[in-house]
């Protein structure tokens, strides 16, 4: 049933205009600050999302956490509001609201009647620039995230691996340090970091509004120039460039152990380009390239791993291109019981290089061009998911004619070009491969 | 003949009393500046050193290198010297000099006649905030830094591996970045990188001068107010607490492969505890661990590996304890021809276990005992070598006294601070394991 609903659908998508674009309209304010308006006038709500060119990557070295930290303290006083009045007020208007970090960008947003709009463009602005903090909201504040870490990171083998692989793929560019931070240095985050954070990087200038939902553009300039365009900005705002990654010359290993492992499992991942402003072929070469070897149950991994060889329980290949440097193209095996992770990294060595020796299947390949035009066909259906889809990429370096052209390149993409993008990212100077084990599994102490 | 007269040196050097100290005195300087002073009168030659409290790892990230190269750029011109002028005038003087850049300091020194003295201090203190430099400048020593990286580095597949494994090793501490710098960084040095340095770290009141030779306290401190004492100190100079690392839990393996690797070997690096002021001990244990374990032809990896197993060419272990911060120690087995690198590795792997579950040589430990204090008698013999190890104590946060106190410290060392320097330090989640090896071996492409 499920199938033939995929196939019907598939039949429809087909034929829809490939050009049916989300009603978008951008503009710059005066002092630098771009905006970004999403109509859909089918319900009265609207999401009200500022986003900054700033994330983890953009720490100064032994403060990592602090872009975290800081968006948790967003959320406490400024010259007219109480600590927690932000949300309060949001809730109060039958709203919520939130935001997000990472390693880019740092993003927050209010989902609210589109008639409350100018009370949220308000507070965004005030917060942009009226921050009070002082030191009982920063210790508060501190243990709040250093329970999130325990949560999230502490708690997690997983987690607590992808850390260190990241701090070995990564040489010399930041994103090998974790956006929720070190522990260390998180417990040391102080006032004067967070506004040092605060000044250099929340300014008009450095940021995205994104308003998508029952909105007009011509009334989101009224009230953008209101709010946001009062604000001064910031005239000492360097170019966005960061560390870069040396020649990666030396495929890296490492072994993970934790008793809590009850699954133990292999990963890989290479260093792999991202998506450029008017430079996005590779990245849907490699969009497409993840979701052949590892996305979901057709997949060549699964069929080759479980189905066949049947000594795999799942496979999965991800490829996140929305970055602004340097990304990393991931593939992971989790064996059956008893099968070693060097016989499933043997396997998965094995029909990677099968992959890239057999014919790639024009087939397989349709499909998933199908899959993801349906995706982003569906995607079109949540303002919430678009305005995140503009927001990231703005903040990532790319355009709104990025945005809009993406579907279109990755429908592009040919046979040829997931062959070369493949060749060039299955490259193992360029890896890291993690084995995570527990102590009494066979692989324990090698 | 030479085993015989080191026995009667050993025999010798035993009844010597331990605290025959250099004659060495210390001050400050009102501007912060510190002095120390090392007498020698038997030849009328003064070694004079500037050693600032600043090296690669203080550098900002994304400028890697830039210490390095200000080394070079301090041989410019400043408002009273033309460019070159200062080593012409050393060399004029019949003097020789020079500079050298490490992690955690930058030292520059002339060795010449005694009475040439003043001159040195005057040209020393003039560079230290009147350096005058300009975009021929760089450009052209730019080049010269990076043909410098190219005969040191690029040209040699082991210093290659190193910079990957060290980048490794270090998941947050900038003991990770080559002190010569990531190319790509190098090449975009700007004039205003090396100011920025220049402005942030080289200052009296981060400077330690260290003159040694035919000289007479009072007389360097009179001259050394007269040159240094009127600078003005940096004010805005930080705290020098850079970034730590984080919990290292993970064994991590690389294979550098490279066509031009005649003679394969596994090197393996563990994170270790650095000299500390007043807390010494465990970098004693440490320093005498390497040399039991691969210092010279009668060591214990030497013994194992090639004398009674005879499967390599060479074994050494390496230990730098004097660091500001978390140093490593290291371990190599370059293996015999037709003996692969695993072997190398389980074999080295097999004598480390077999040398910590196993008594320690107490003969072994005295013997070592005993060169070291020979080797620290014989470096008295020389002002140039004095020189440098208080200057490399005093930049890395050691005092006089502890450099005093270390030959002590040395010999005070018991078999059970040994092992428990070793039960410390041999932890594989905290090592880096590298092979050298070329894409002919049969490591090649594992």
């Amino acid at each position: 049933m499920l199938r033939f609903l995929t196939l019907m659908l598939g039949l429809t998508l087909a034929t829809s205009p490939v050009h049916a674009f989300e009603q978008v309209t951008d503009f710059q304010l005066d002092n630098g600050m771009q905006v970004v308006v999403i109509e859909d006038h089918r319900a009265p709500v609207v999401m009200n999302m500022v986003w900054y060119r700033a994330g983890s990557a953009d720490e100064q070295p032994g403060v990592s956490g602090v872009a975290h930290f800081l968006e948790h303290l967003l959320f406490k006083g400024t010259d007219t509001l109480e600590s927690g009045e932000f949300s309060a007020t949001v809730a109060a208007n039958g709203g919520r609201d939130n935001a997000f970090t990472s390693y880019d960008y740092t993003a927050y947003f209010q989902r609210v009647a589109a008639d409350r709009l100018e009370l949220m463009m308000k507070m965004e602005a005030d917060r942009m620039v009226n921050l009070r903090l002082d030191e009982a909201d920063i210790l508060t504040e501190r243990d709040v995230i250093i329970e999130e870490r325990n949560q999230r990171t502490e708690n997690s083998p997983g987690a607590l691996m992808r850390e260190q692989m990241d701090g070995v793929q990564y040489l010399n560019h930041r994103y090998g340090v974790p956006i929720i931070g070190w522990r260390h240095e998180m417990e040391q985050l102080s006032l004067q970091d967070a506004l040092d954070y605060y000044t250099t990087y929340y300014a008009p200038n450095n940021a995205v509004l994104v308003v998508a939902g029952d909105v007009y553009p011509d009334d989101v300039r009224a009230l953008a120039e209101t709010y946001f365009g009062v604000l001064p900005p910031n005239p000492d705002l360097e170019p966005r460039d960061r560390p870069q990654e040396p020649p990666q010359t030396t495929p890296r290993r490492l072994v993970f152990e934790d008793a809590r492992v009850a699954q133990p499992y292999v990963t890989r991942s290479y260093l792999a380009p991202e998506r450029n402003p008017g430079d996005q072929s590779t990245a849907a070469a490699l969009t497409i390239l993840a979701e052949l070897l590892g996305g979901g149950t057709t997949s060549f991994l699964n069929e080759r791993l479980q189905f066949d060889q049947k000594l795999a329980v799942y496979t999965g290949a991800f490829y996140r291109g929305t970055s602004l440097d340097t990304t990393s193209f991931n593939v992971t095996v989790v064996p059956i019981q008893g099968v070693s992770l060097q016989e499933a990294e043997d396997a998965m060595d094995q029909a990677l290089a099968d992959f890239m020796a057999s014919e790639i299947d024009e087939a397989h390949v349709e499909r998933i061009k199908m899959q993801l035009r349906a995706s982003q066909i569906y995607a079109r259906d949540s303002v919430e998911s678009l305005a995140n889809r503009y927001g990231r990429a703005l903040t990532t370096s790319l355009t709104i004619a990025d945005v809009q052209e993406w579907p279109d390149v990755l429908q592009a993409v040919t046979i040829e070009d997931i062959r070369a993008a493949g060749e060039l990212v299955f490259n193992e100077r360029q890896s890291v491969t993690g084995w995570l084990t527990s102590p009494t599994s066979e692989e324990g102490s090698q």
